[in-house]
């Protein structure tokens, strides 16, 4: 196991009607003035929205609001995000919200007390000095309530990149599963989606005898696996809504990611496509990792077959542990199928002519040297190859 | 699942040669003069006290010492250290040790802070004001690394009694796996037996729908499983040391014990063990589960066959489950022996005339009303029916 460092502060908060405390935690948390930041009507029709300004108002904080967040969020609203939290002298950022909502609140968190522009720390600054962030969560998926990154795509160029850094960690996070029983089926599934892949990233290492996060990342898949289906099926089945929400977390606050090398190259290669077809990033990583596992299973055989045996319930094949090691690979492809997920470009509407482009930009776009991916180092040739499985 | 918060703010620095930074760390998180506290010899044979005294050194911080603590930690020299630490103005408790050190530490840093008898906590007052501790850990197993928790020994009637709060979280934790190799074989047996305990407490719950949790702790479990026998075979296997350290933490900062109830009754049953006969709290946990779980089985047979299946590789035997649920437990029993643990109240050097005064103390002793444990509530007589199940 590698040397490493793990701090997770979030004060999470979990379960039934808790967004009616977030008053009291922004409190807590030092907050006199909010910055309350969200996406589209979803939080203001549902009233989730007039309830957490009703708990800052119980607690006298006062707030200014910008809503308006984009799936695959947007470096024009942090800006104007920015400009706004200085005119108003805001001294704390409540996110209400998905992983989109929560990341483009730690970009004005960190932009609104640098100097400089806030994308710097997008190409490779490391955060350490923002706004205390806060968040109400409406969605799981992207882990971003207890992680320390944050995703963005810039307008010019469409470059869609992460940054990270402790000043990323909320100070407290509000998962009420309830909230996301009003998710639209294929949302729900790409939630799913996105959970999974932060566990995949990980689970695919180079680092050996890493037995204590292989088995907790393995945990948390087998929930994915038993949990996203009752979902599916019925939408306001809360106790699974709770399993997965609290999962979602677990699996990229890197409780389980610690200690190993990491790949992160689907990542980078999905990226490339929400950028340019502005397709939901789960979608995006499900149509992404089978493909993936494929073009890389010759790596490490074993760790294939291990996933597929442990967590997939597949037979080992001891004579040819390849073919194990592909039946794991083709019951992921049958369950994101499954729970509504696209399964190639055609699906997620993509586009054959732009492969070339988007290899060379996932290796090489914004100071990138050629290279993706810690697993399984990929070349822009294998991106490019990886892209024509997914045809 | 129940509603919960979850809050783990500990910096964990984890891997080889960590301690050297200790001084570090305890300038981070604000510490200028510091008591130094630990148990017996080893750490100052081993040269790890002076690697922490260089290391506090070269950041220019001051410190006082106060060693002798005792396995099963008693309240005379937390009175000791209460004392020293308000003479000399100490701001930082620093933990050399295992579980029992920072256990100590952590009741002379609420101690030192509070007007009254610092036993009051261990008396069921919530611990919120404390000094700052930081602790460098020396064996995997009592998870108080990370976790809100202390047990003391009262000497006057030998009573033990749990405390807990916010407060007794470690601002940092050093977690170097090399300082557990030299340990004795028994100690890392017991505690092996420590963190399997700290699982099967939360894992044995009435509440429904926690397939989340229920899975993290069947991983962690397997995790030791997997990684005990390899350290009682090779005591210098550092990987398979790491794999346990971190999961000794997880097992008890309660990520995995979040929105569901927990047990802990054998706790309560192995205290008294302890505090009568000074027993290593891991080897009577060792004896004490096996009876536990065969007293209690009948209470959710399902849940036992469930355990027995993921964790132990049984079986199910769907026509009778009873079956599958005692093939669990008998490989609990085995699993406990071949690493050295005790599994008898002969070899764990307990007496059967004591067992009604202990299963009395442990039901009515200090302030308790009569009944004890989360999934089962046991009597008096339950408790004393389990002491002897261990004869």
């Amino acid at each position: 196991m590698n040397n490493f460092t793990f701090y997770s502060p979030t004060y999470f908060v979990f379960g039934k009607d808790q967004e009616c405390e977030t008053g009291k935690y922004v409190k807590r948390f030092g907050g006199s003035k909010v910055l309350i930041h969200y996406g589209g009507g979803s939080v203001v029709r549902s009233g989730l929205l007039d309830r957490v300004k009703a708990s800052l108002d119980k607690e006298g904080i006062s707030y200014v609001e910008l809503g308006g967040v984009q799936p695959n969020p947007r470096s024009g609203l942090v800006y104007e995000g920015i400009d706004l939290c200085r005119k108003e002298g805001v001294d704390f950022i409540l996110a209400v919200g998905g992983g989109s909502t929560i990341d483009s609140s730690k970009a004005i968190a960190a932009g609104t007390v640098y100097d400089g522009d806030f994308w710097d720390y997008y190409m490779g600054k490391p955060v350490v000095d923002a706004l205390p962030i806060g968040t109400v969560l409406t969605i799981a998926a992207a882990g971003s309530e207890g992680s320390p990154d944050s995703v963005i795509t810039k307008e010019e160029g469409m470059f869609k990149r992460g940054a990270s850094g402790e000043g990323f960690r909320p100070k407290f996070s509000i998962l009420n599963p309830a909230l996301t029983q009003t998710l639209p089926a294929f949302q729900t599934a790409a939630g799913v989606a996105d959970i999974m892949a932060h566990l995949f990233e990980r689970y695919f290492t180079t680092t050996k005898d890493v037995e204590v996060t292989d088995r907790v990342i393995e945990g948390l898949l087998l929930t994915m696996i038993n949990e996203a289906p009752k979902v599916i099926a019925n939408p306001n089945d809360y106790e699974a809504r709770a399993n997965i929400m609290w999962a979602g977390m677990m699996a990229h606050n890197n409780c389980c990611g610690v200690g190993r090398a990491q790949d992160w190259a689907s990542h980078d290669i999905e990226h490339e496509l929400s950028a340019v077809y502005d397709c939901a990033h789960g979608a995006g990583l499900a149509v992404v990792f089978p493909a993936w596992m494929t073009y890389n299973m010759h790596h490490d055989v074993m760790r294939f077959a291990q996933l597929a045996v442990r967590v997939w319930g597949c037979q080992m094949d001891f004579a040819n542990p390849e073919k194990t090691a592909k039946a794991g690979i083709e019951a992921l492809r049958r369950f994101f199928k499954s729970i509504g997920m696209p399964g190639n470009f055609e699906e997620l509407g993509a586009k054959e002519e732009d492969i070339e482009m988007m290899a060379h930009t996932a290796c090489y776009g914004n100071g990138r040297t050629g290279h993706i991916g810690g697993f399984a180092s990929l070349s822009e040739e294998d991106v490019a190859n990886i892209y024509r499985l997914m045809l």
